[in-house]
């Protein structure tokens, strides 16, 4: 029998596509499913690539069939499923041996797993790309100890994605938690980039009247420019493609009633907990939320009229729009992680995680390489700061604020994008409106305030000073 | 000796002046404080109410003084200290005694003390108003067991302020940490009315020119409209008021650095987790948050240049779309409190949380009448639904819209305020933007949709049809 230089646990569509790519760069892999026959059909599938996969029936036998120090990555649901894997392979496992969980978990779950891992170590790492990329080269997010990362790092380099300039997109991204929890923020700006897709196409579609076909056409241009990316790439795919149904565009036959699993979620509250606003990618939660109530939208629009009317925008501003957008979205999403290193005592590496998001993952786009270039100057500054997006923010800025404008006159809900704008406008402004809100928690809460001045005074007249 | 009918702990600010409103009211109150001086001068300092007022200064005393079955009343800061109170208290008391904690916790905790309790039994109570709510008549939302807080309610009800129609603001809101929880909400609904304010107030100073001793007569002049309310009155109050150091309007001279205690934070959490969005509430935490980092601001202002510019509103446009953001922010704010009731089980009944905000708290208001109203008639209802204030909206919307509008395209940020209008317009869109979402989310994800037609197909054609 084959020894096996990894295992996997789950051999679902995310599990047996990672076991497939394990298999292929030639490493024979050991996996086990809790339904058994599942396991049979992978391995039997698997076509030329069956002699690297060692199917197995108990979970002592997936133990057996693996070379120590052995490493065994779980790829099932995310919660207590996990906690129940790792309490049954753990008393099967030996001191050294490491468990690796691959699957989507809330970051907080990964630093208790990790604080609580005795002999038998734990890593957990986020991998993004959907089942083609995990099929074919995922974006790996590693979080644990470090010399668990490197000891399964030439697997895992092994089968991710390649940036353009070949750099593997798996790494190391810090401690404990720090995996999941970059693949958390990762989902977010996922849930914001794509919100703000639906945001211009909803301008496309409503204020200038554009068929799904041309809508298509729009973002295949987009994809050979600045905004070039995985998701404007989709975006014109799926505008492009006919019902088989009705021979309608698919675009045109779909309910807008957005679905989500938690992750964009998890990030807002995240941001929450860390004071480091991520306006954008609340505003695309906040978006789906109110998609799925479709009755009471239904019920609003009877009682409030028309839908949203034509605009005067042209398509190359609602592109500069989305590259603005997109640029102070990724600057409030660096801002977050690089409040969470300081937050949790993590050694996150900016740079590194804007060249993980490079390739494979779904936020892949060229952007991600300026934005790795600008980090690598100084991960602390404020992304729109940095020389690079500065320029971009000024060339593209103006078509944002028509967009937003416009959008407000004129019913075009753009709340993500309206997010981007505010949050830069107070980020750019030196003095604010907040000395009104101070004077107002002095007033009636005598919470203070200080002054401009530096004087130290910190009570209104309406206080006795003293 | 006096026998007491209530007990209180914690004789800061907020504790000391609900002793004196309780004596006032005509219950004996024994009081005792971690600091024992305190308890003497709060004793000594009372003037005529100083019969009414038991100082103790051993717990064991303050127990023995309250008669039977005893009430106490905990006003420590949030988190360890109710807890410890609680474990110091509970082996004096007996069977049928009530703890009662009516600081700022978090509704997490209520529901953990609420199930906790023993013999002693335990209230978890919102108070707001602050020092002089706390003085003469504070608004009350209590949670945990009803027979507890009827017990008590004759003194609760008696220190409250009281509505115009002379209805007490103290109330029973529901089971647990309901109490608390409609206290959260009611700060986060605080912050949002702060930040609209803060947001018009921005405008007019920028945007219209208007010195501080204008915009308080804008605001002063708001307080006899539909606005009616304590956070405009003391706006009006705050912006007329002069430096004694300097001689400049107060707003000028305070630094534009908002703080918070955290309950806004909590709100926007808890709002993810319902699935309940309140963007504007959201927003306003963001501007709190981002206002802090001034540094930061200043150094976005180098960077982007003049700070916003002359607008074209009136200031009544300014005044409408305030009235229209705050119609919606109270929508969000009600339909999370809604979302609540049916997530945790709790009987919260709307129209009432609305009456027991009229008087006493911060964000009391004239409107609050007219929405307790909308709410009796439907409290599932959204209430930009409700004929009330979707006339309302009709009438001011599109002054909001202008605001947002020019808000955007001039560079003043009104993060708030278009929260509110995007949230707005997706309420009353039936056909949103979404479906490419689902399109999207299928593509990469598998993840499936349902079609407006409603046919059995949930998979693009990029998918195999199976």
């Amino acid at each position: 029998m084959t020894q096996a230089q990894i295992g996997l646990v789950g051999l679902g569509t995310m599990g047996a596509a990672l076991a497939l790519n394990i298999a292929e760069k030639g490493f024979p892999i050991a996996v086990w499913n809790r339904t058994g026959s599942v396991t049979e059909s992978v391995h039997s599938g698997a076509g030329a690539l069956s002699p690297r996969i060692v199917p197995t029936q108990t979970l002592a036998d997936l133990v057996a069939a693996i070379a120590r120090p052995r490493a065994i990555i779980l790829m099932v649901p995310a919660g207590q499923p996990v906690d129940d894997q790792i309490a049954a392979l753990t008393p099967l496992m030996e001191e050294g041996d490491l468990i690796i969980d691959a699957g989507n978990a809330n970051f907080h779950d990964t630093n208790r797993r990790t604080a609580d891992a005795g002999p038998v170590h734990f890593l957990g790492m986020g991998v993004s790309g959907g089942e083609d990329g995990a099929r074919h080269g995922p974006s790996i997010m590693g979080g644990g100890d470090r010399a668990d990362w490197d000891r399964v790092a030439p697997i895992l380099t092994a089968i991710a994605a390649k940036a353009e300039d070949g750099t593997p997109c798996a790494k190391w991204m810090g401690e404990a938690g720090a995996g999941h929890f970059v693949k958390t923020v990762h989902n977010g700006i996922e849930y914001a980039d794509m919100q703000m897709i639906a945001e211009v196409y909803g301008i496309m579609r409503d204020g200038l009247g554009l068929s799904a076909g041309e809508v298509s056409g729009v973002f295949a241009g987009w994809n050979t420019g600045v905004l070039h990316s995985y998701l404007v790439e989709i975006t014109a795919t799926v505008a492009a493609a006919t019902d088989p149904a009705t021979g309608a565009p698919m675009p045109d036959v779909i309910l807008d009633a957005a679905g989500q699993k938690g992750t964009g979620r998890w990030t807002a509250i995240e941001a929450q907990h860390l004071a480091a606003p991520v306006p954008v990618i609340e505003a695309a939660v906040m978006a789906r939320n109110v998609s799925a109530r479709v009755a009471e939208r239904a019920a609003g629009q009877a009682r409030f009229g028309a839908a949203p009317g034509p605009v005067t925008i042209t398509v190359d501003a609602l592109e500069q729009a989305m590259i603005a957008g997109k640029i102070l979205c990724y600057a409030q999403g660096f801002g977050m992680i690089e409040a969470a290193g300081r937050e949790f005592g993590w050694t996150l590496d900016l740079p590194e995680i804007a060249r993980v998001w490079r390739a494979g993952c779904i936020i892949r786009s060229s952007m991600l390489n300026d934005m790795a270039a600008a980090l690598a100057e100084d991960a602390g500054r404020n992304l729109m700061l940095a020389p690079t997006f500065a320029r971009l923010l000024e060339g593209n800025g103006p078509a944002l604020r028509e967009v937003v404008g416009q959008g407000a006159l004129g019913g075009h809900a753009v709340p993500a994008l309206a997010a981007g704008l505010f949050w830069f406008d107070m980020m750019r402004t030196g003095r604010g409106t907040a000395n009104m809100i101070q004077a107002q928690r002095d007033y009636f809460g005598a919470h203070g305030f200080d002054r401009l001045d530096g004087r130290d005074s910190h009570h209104g007249p309406w206080w006795p000073q003293g």
